[in-house]
C-alpha cells in the first residue's frame, strides 16, 4: 500500500495503532504491585488482583465476615497505592459454600464497600458462585496514575535511604493475640492490658492503606521505588533489590515498632523481629530516595498526614547483597523470603 | 472558597474532577455481561470477571487443565466480546492444591495464554495462591470499546428481531457425552460414530468466543441489545427482556441446533431442547436488532466470518410476557432461569 493511498492522517492513524498495539501498552508487566497499562499520553491505568481462601489467608473463626471483606479490599487498595495511584473501579468475585447465609455473604460485601466508600472508588461487576466447601474471596481492582507518578519496585539507586511509614509487626502481634484468644490458653491471653490487645488486634483486623501517603510520596517525584509491605519486610525489600539489581542494608535499631506489638511480643515469648521480617500484612509502604530529598519529602508527609516516616536502611550494589545490620554494627544476610505460598 | 482564588481555569479542573467522580464515570454498572466505565469522551473501559470452582463449574475428570483454562478465559472475552467490544488486559489468579504439580498449573496457564495469543490481548498480572482441596481460578479481563459501538443489554424495542450466531446446544450435549464416556454406560457412548461425537466435545472442550461477529454487529450500529450465551437460551433472553422492560417470543422451530447435537441427544435419550434453552456455555451471541436493518447486518457478517445467523423471535411489549412458540402456533411461558448457582 502506497502513502497516497492513505494520505498523511491515514498514516498517523495507522501508526498510532501500531504503537497503541496491546503489548505496547504495558508499561508495567507481571512482577510489580499492579501492571500498568496506557491509556493516554500522560494516563496510565493501573490493574491488581488478589485471591484469598479460607483456611489459608483468613479464619472465620478469628475474623467477622464484615473484616474478611475489608481485609481482602484493602490488601488491592495497597496494591494500587504502592504504584502511587488511586483506585478506581473494583470487581469481586465471591465463592461461598451452602452452609454460608445471605447475611453472612452480605457482611463480606459491607466490609468490601466500606473500603471503597472510606477511598471513593466504586465495585462495578462481580461473580457470586457456590463452592463445594470453602469461602474464595478474589478481587480485581483498577487505579489511575498520572505516568510522572508513577512508581515502581525497579527504580532504587544506589545511595538511595530505605524508609517506612508508620509501624511494623502490629497486624502479626494481632493474629498472634487472636490465635490465643481462640485456643485453650485463654488465661494467658486474659492477663494483657485490654488496651494494648486492642490496638494490635485492629492493626490486624482493620488495616488502612496508606493510600494518602503513597499519592503525596509519588507527587513527590523524588521516591525513586516503592513497595507495599504484605508479606513482611524481608521480602519486600528482597523484591525492591531484585528488581532494581541492587543490594541493601537494614538497621535493625531504626525498624519502626510500636510499644503494644513489643509486649505482646514478650508476653507470647515470640520474636519481635520475626513478625516485623516475615510477618507482613501491615500495609505500610517501603520506599527509597535520595538522602539529599528524604527529609523535604518526610516532613510534607508528615504535617499532611500525620503518618511518621523511618529511615531504616540504605540501598547498596548489587554485589553486597542483603544485609541486616545489628546496633553493634554486626551484619548477617537478610532473607529475602516472603510468606511461601507453597 | 471564592472563584478569585482558583480562577476560571482553576473552576473548569474542580468541576471536570466533580463530573469525572467514579460514579459519574461509570456508564454501566453491575449487572450486565461487563462493566463499563468512561477514560476518555469517546472511549469506554470494559471490566469483566468470573470465577470458575472445582466440583461446580469444572471436572478435571472429562477436561485437561489446559482445556480448563481455555475455557475460563473464553468465558471472559465472551463477555468483552457481548458489549461489543474487544479484550486487552487480563489478570489471572489461581488457587492450587498441593496435589496439583507445576506442570499441570503451567497447562492451565497455557490454555489461558492461547486464547490470549489467538485474540491479541496479554495477560499482565495475577496472584497464584495454595487452597487446601480445590483448584479455583479467577479471570479479571478489561478490554476497549468505543461509547458509539457499547451494546448493552438493555436496549431491545418492541419489534426487533431476536437473532442468534451458529447454532445452540452443542457444549451441553457434549458434556453429557464425556459424562457417559467417563462413566460405567461406556458402551453406550462407544455406539455413537466418532465424528459426531468429536463435533459436540469440541463445542464443550474447545469453545470460541464470537469475537469477530461480536464487532461487527456493534459497529454497525444496528443492535440494540446483546448478550452471549452462557447460562442458556432462555435465561439469556430473560436478561435482554427484563433489563430492556419487553417481552419475547420464541419460534421453537426457528433455533439452530446443529444435526450432531440432535443426534447425540436422540442418542442419549435427552431433550435437545433443554440442551438449549437451559445448558448453556455455547457462547453464542443473542441480539436484538430492527427488522428493516437485519438482513443487511446479518449478511455481512456472513460474509466476514462465515458465520450464520438466526432469527429466532421478536421483543414484544412487557405485558406479552416471555413465551416459546411451538411450530402449530401454540404459546407456552419461557422459564427464564438461567443455571442456578445456589
Amino acid at each position: 500500500m502506497k502513502l497516497g493511498q492513505i494520505g498523511e492522517f491515514g498514516l498517523i492513524a495507522r501508526f498510532k495503532e501500531k504503537v497503541f498495539r496491546p503489548e505496547k501498552r504495558v508499561v508495567v508487566g507481571i512482577g510489580d504491585d499492579a501492571a500498568a497499562v496506557r491509556v493516554s499520553s500522560k494516563q496510565l491505568l493501573l490493574l491488581t488482583t488478589d485471591i484469598l481462601v479460607e483456611g489459608v489467608h483468613f479464619d472465620r473463626r478469628l475474623q467477622s465476615f464484615w473484616q474478611i471483606g475489608w481485609r481482602a479490599m484493602v490488601a488491592n487498595v495497597s496494591d494500587i497505592a504502592a504504584m502511587g495511584g488511586l483506585p478506581s473501579f473494583a470487581l469481586v468475585s465471591i465463592c461461598l459454600p451452602q452452609t454460608i447465609s445471605i447475611e453472612q455473604a452480605e457482611e463480606i460485601y459491607d466490609g468490601m464497600q466500606a473500603v471503597a466508600d472510606e477511598h471513593h472508588f466504586q465495585i462495578v461487576g462481580g461473580d457470586t458462585v457456590s463452592s463445594p466447601r470453602d469461602v474464595v474471596i478474589s478481587i480485581g481492582l483498577s487505579g489511575d496514575v498520572e505516568e510522572k507518578s508513577l512508581v515502581t519496585r525497579g527504580g532504587a539507586r544506589t545511595g538511595d535511604l530505605i524508609c517506612v511509614t508508620g509501624e511494623l509487626g502490629g497486624s502479626q502481634a494481632g493474629l498472634a493475640m487472636l490465635q490465643l484468644a481462640n485456643s485453650d490458653q485463654k488465661s494467658n491471653f486474659a492477663s494483657l492490658p485490654q488496651a494494648e490487645w486492642s490496638i494490635v488486634r485492629d492493626r490486624h483486623l482493620r488495616p488502612q492503606p496508606r493510600l494518602k501517603e503513597a499519592r503525596l510520596l509519588a507527587q513527590s517525584g523524588q521516591v525513586h521505588a516503592m513497595i507495599d509491605v504484605s508479606d513482611g519486610l524481608a521480602g519486600e525489600v528482597g523484591h525492591i533489590a531484585e528488581q532494581s539489581c541492587v543490594g541493601a542494608e537494614i538497621y535493625r535499631e531504626k525498624i519502626p515498632v510500636g510499644s503494644q506489638t513489643q509486649r505482646v511480643a514478650r508476653h507470647l515469648g515470640l520474636s519481635v523481629l520475626e513478625f516485623v521480617l516475615h510477618g507482613g500484612e501491615d500495609f505500610e509502604l517501603i520506599f527509597t530516595i535520595s538522602p539529599a530529598k528524604a527529609a523535604g519529602v518526610i516532613e510534607k508527609v508528615r504535617q499532611k498526614t500525620e503518618t511518621p516516616i523511618s529511615i531504616i536502611g540504605e540501598v547498596l550494589p548489587a554485589g553486597e547483597g542483603i544485609v541486616l545490620v545489628s546496633p553493634q554494627g554486626n551484619r548477617e544476610p537478610l532473607l529475602t523470603e516472603g510468606y511461601r505460598h507453597f
